[in-house]
């Protein structure tokens, strides 16, 4: 039988169908995600450059440019001009590289090594997983402290001869933790081990909350252990999907890892990804360009004021905080009923939270598409629980 | 100093520029890339996805749904609909998935394989090598034959104890030829080894040569070895980057390389990327129903078709083919200088042509933004040389 296909009209007719099944960041219903709703300038931005491919640089002269500049300004934004890295897919990709980094210099340095380590915080992302699965790693995960925070000294007392990486985390994924990173720089440039951070989350935003007067600790290039950083223009950045940032303090980092590219416009390549889109450098650099830090800077304190007005809503509606918010994240749980069943409520309220492992908490993650109108919506349905 | 930013107005002119200096392949000047102009109906549906991440389906349930159907819809043009894969960012990501499945796969049924090796043709692209490294996989290449094909007999003399995959290429990257199959299948069937088939440019057009008369080898699921398939859609599927398509034969692939995820709306994750855009999924999704078969027929034959004329004018002009075009990719070299001094000569005109690195030859891939008028203008320029 002929497939001759179907009418535009109705091809877009289903398409809406399914878009109706989406859920949207704008409804404020989506509670528990890192990703929001893109800024529109970034978003043209992104549309003018969908035929770009930077894995083929040579033929996207331009869009080569703004990813040199892109990752200037990402670089100057966390304490380092003269820093080399890539516009990427996400954080997932740029932990991997990372460690991928990380394992092939400490072989170029100390051939012996047989069975790599790395060291991660018990609240480290689960890319981090996936990379030692991939690069054939064992994981050791560091303890936290009593605010899940990594406990430098289990950090300390996991290091061996064996160890390629240590990792840190400024911002963690299910609460929105700072680690302690000034003091495990210290720690890795005396046993001269790679460090990385993932900022993922937190490096659109710790910067800018700092220079309005909120305290964290260092956590980028200023301190001299941070061999590299991840950073998501689709998180606090403001950039659609797919939009990921990988930074390092040298290019030798990069190198150790690069394949060889025979036939392309550049003569090696050391993204996981092979042909990648321009797309995202060209949102990331609109809206560096376009919001400027002042922007950032109201972004993330109006999550940050969101955030306070949640807390104060929960613990008033009689439940329990699992620990102090760092950052736009808020972590509660019941004196009554489980996480599961409390999620389960909430679900049913049509409301989209997500689940912490450890502790094990309800979390919110206070995304710019969060307003204050959701967040009162929101507290009035867990009254409306009378738990 | 405030960074308040600068105006959209200002934003926008930039951007302009900087695309100013970008290739487009709209000027047929692009003869090196196997990317395209996106079809404006993927390039419609991709944007209409573009805040939809299928790294936690479970809030975009839509485009979960469009997700299974276009990966069903891929499977049936590949020889079996039920089939289990995802829509991710390219070949890249798609091959390395692969590899890692056939590893785990492999030590989950024998712990004792110590330095699992993968066999890959000389001519497999370069992301077996990005995979090699990653995964901890010696690569060994076995031999073409006289038409650059992977010769079978080397495979079978390279397989041993540790071969944890072979690889076959339908349609490779720098001469466009398809590997026999059918006997790669039928060896690594006998010796119950995993055999991947990288048909990122092939699979979506080979199907539909077939159709129209054109004469291929067996390359898909139809041969029972077959375990996976890599297939493109932001090639000749005519998406957007990024676009790519992994197939498994059996659940149990993507499920030996699951990782926890301990906070998302699903339960594990097989791919590389986390964070992933729905879009790709959308655009996919909506060319095949547009397009249709017949559609993509046209595509393929259209570009055979202007293959035929750029490889005649070739030979007319007085260069030598390396070998005879099986796909839409013709390479060829001078008897009086060298491919790199032709290439310069041909780059001085303003042609963006790639270099095949075995053989060394001049190569362009009669993608769909290859007209015949751009056909008819090279080979002008390519008399021009007087060669």
């Amino acid at each position: 039988m002929e497939d001759k296909g179907i009418s535009k009209t109705e091809v877009f007719r289903q398409l809406k169908e399914f878009k109706k099944k989406d859920m949207t960041h704008r409804s404020g219903k989506i509670l528990g995600s890192m990703c929001t709703c893109p800024h529109p300038v970034g978003l043209r931005a992104y549309q003018m450059f969908l035929e770009s491919n930077l894995g083929d640089p040579g033929l996207f002269k331009g869009t080569k440019a703004m990813e040199d500049e892109v990752i200037t300004l990402l670089g100057d934004l966390l304490g380092k001009q003269d820093i080399h890295g890539h516009i990427i897919t996400g954080g997932t990709e740029a932990n991997i590289m990372a460690m991928r980094a990380a394992r092939n210099s400490a072989k170029l340095e100390n051939p012996g090594i047989k069975d790599p380590e790395i060291i991660v915080p018990k609240s480290a992302h689960f890319s981090f997983k996936k990379a030692a699965d991939m690069l054939c790693l064992n994981i050791m995960e560091a303890k936290l402290d009593s605010n899940y925070k990594v406990d430098v000294n289990s950090i300390e007392e996991m290091l061996s001869k064996n160890t390629v990486a240590v990792v840190a985390v400024a911002g963690t994924t299910e609460l929105g933790k700072v680690d302690p990173v000034e003091d495990i720089s210290n720690i890795c440039l005396e046993n001269n081990i790679y460090l990385h951070v993932d900022a993922a989350f937190g490096g659109y935003s710790i910067p800018f909350l700092t220079e309005i007067g909120y305290e964290f600790p260092k956590f980028d290039f200023k301190l001299k252990g941070v061999c590299s950083i991840t950073i998501d223009p689709h998180k606090m950045g403001l950039a659609p999907i797919p939009t990921g940032g990988i930074l390092f303090r040298e290019k030798k980092y990069l190198d150790a890892m690069s394949i060889e590219t025979p036939y392309l416009t550049e003569d090696r390549q050391s993204t996981i990804v092979g042909t990648r889109t321009g797309a995202s450098t060209a949102a990331t650099w609109a809206l560096m360009k376009y919001l400027g830090r002042e922007g950032y800077k109201k972004v993330s304190n109006q999550c940050m004021e969101i955030t306070k007005l949640l807390y104060e809503g929960i613990i008033e509606s009689g439940f329990e905080m699992v620990t102090e918010p760092q950052l736009n994240i808020v972590a509660f749980k019941s004196k009554d009923i489980s996480v599961d069943e409390l999620a389960r409520r909430l679900e049913n309220l049509g409301w989209a939270v997500s689940k912490s492992s450890y502790p094990r908490a309800i979390r919110v993650i206070v995304m710019p598409h969060i307003k204050e109108k959701h967040v009162k919506a929101f507290i009035e349905d867990l009254k409306s629980l009378n738990l």
